[in-house]
């Protein structure tokens, strides 16, 4: 088996998938070569490169996805050339619920923007705790039970909302989008964790935060074309939205003379939400597994992803 | 009796309080003329006024502090004129918990210093997780139980350290300041929410920041004077402290052209990380119950500061 590691694996890993598997090669990103396209059985990670190789005559079986969500990759290609995809689901829910949580004490605490001078205790009397505040969250996958969890240990009460309105445990309430009106109204905090298709495409749109009547503040780490951008500023510019706190965009990377960089109300940072220093090992757990269950059975085993819901 | 609210009551609490008790009257920190001073009973609250109350001859039996620590007023000729003493304890906890997790979470998801444009990918490349972390924090009161349950919550490890030694339930060991050198030798967050004693004035000086070797995050929210601003700065500048979140200061207010004002690994908040919109009326919880004691034992109930032992 030909394995093009577009994502570097640990060397443990590495050492002992060569060692169980001497027939296997494992092709690493800067060794790889167009001319390789054809023989490659499996790859991890995603780029141009890729794109190009399944673009062509190949032998592709499986493509490891370094992400939950796999909107960027060319699904309906995949699907009609019966490649298995999977995801890395769960392991950036941790990561990235330490992000949303610090974006929102940033936001209710007062750090941004940084106070540079002591003068600016006026600023303080607008700060304001978590407790006994409104969350909704949007997405009650992986991502969204963490965040959902640690809102709850902060004492706010968190509403999931999800495409069924199924109780997951995290949320002391789940609804559907089409009866999470109620909610929104009194909402202080709204999280969107969810993935790109094309019901969730522009989803927070004027009409959306036209809802709000608390001044929530507004996180968004789930996919950037879910929200309708000049709307998102309209909304902050009127205060139906108090403050945003944005990890992702429909334009990235965020053009460099784009009105959001200039507004003291909106947190940015580029694209990283869901970074952390232990996420090699963890897409190694399950990318290891697949591999070994895809040259046993021909069928990969964990983070399937359904190639026409794409999630 | 004469209460002297130089800190606003909740105007249901102060109409219930005079409904029940007519003899009573509430002076508000505007219509309080210094000729009033040797008639006031009781002070909610402290400023220079007070101050000069209580250094001429007086019948004041109780001041109600605003705050946990309580090191700013003349607990020597309060315990010389008799006078009680209840401070807030517990009501920062929360607030400060969250300004605590917010302010090393900022700092762990590289929130500060804000990023301006797309291209600081870079520095994300040093984000860390709390998942696994050590975490040391110097008193093991309300505040310092609520920042380590909140941190157990993100999966840090936490180690708290007081007087005795004595085991306090939210943290994972709990250790003297004698016994710490091994935890704070692997200590990836620092959090120091001790009161202000002769014992732990400039505690945290270079002998203490050389002992350091996992480039922690130092927190303060206890007291300035804990600190030794100078050995702060130089374990910056070495690298013995990754980053450093202040809300307290040797000197405040922070001087304008201090060098601490100018560091990116720098969060500066003044002094506010006590501040809640729920004060007022958890304020009213504790003082209420103390001035009906009082009245009806000369004695007050609740939060009452040990004026030898300084809290």
């Amino acid at each position: 088996m030909n394995i093009l590691t577009l994502y570097a694996l640990p060397k443990s890993t590495k050492r002992d998938l060569l060692a169980a598997h001497p027939d296997w090669q494992i092709i690493e990103r800067d060794q790889y070569q167009p001319a390789m396209g054809a023989t490659i059985d499996v790859i991890l990670g995603w780029n141009a490169a890729a794109q190009t190789l399944l673009s062509q005559p190949n032998q592709v079986r499986f493509v490891q996805a370094m992400s939950a969500g796999v909107d960027y990759l060319p699904l309906a290609s995949l699907q009609a050339q019966h490649i298995q995809l999977a995801n890395t689901a769960g392991i950036h829910a941790e990561p990235i619920a330490e992000y949303v949580l610090g974006g929102i004490l940033t936001m209710a605490r007062g750090f941004f923007p940084p106070v540079t001078s002591w003068d600016a205790q006026a600023r303080f009397k607008q700060m304001w705790t978590l407790r006994h505040k409104q969350a909704v969250v949007f997405g009650t996958g992986h991502i969204g039970q963490a965040v959902a969890r640690h809102l709850g240990e902060f004492g706010a009460t968190v509403t999931g909302v999800n495409h069924s309105g199924r109780t997951v445990a995290a949320f002391a309430q789940t609804l559907t989008q089409a009866s999470a009106a109620p909610a929104l109204k009194q909402a202080d905090i709204i999280v969107n964790t969810m993935p790109l298709t094309p019901e969730t495409n522009h989803y927070f749109d004027a009409a959306f935060f036209a809802q709000l009547q608390a001044k929530p503040v507004f996180v968004n780490v789930g996919r950037g074309a879910s929200v309708a951008t000049e709307a998102l500023l309209q909304a902050l510019t009127s205060h139906q939205l108090g403050s945003a706190v944005l990890d992702v965009f429909e334009d990235e990377p965020l053009p460099a003379d784009h009105p959001l960089w200039r507004r003291a109300d909106v947190l940015i940072t580029p694209h990283i939400s869901g970074q952390t220093e232990q996420l090699r090992r963890q897409v190694a757990d399950i990318f290891v597994p697949n591999l070994e269950a895809l040259a046993a059975t021909g069928q990969i085993a964990t983070h399937i992803v359904d190639l026409t819901l794409g999630y």
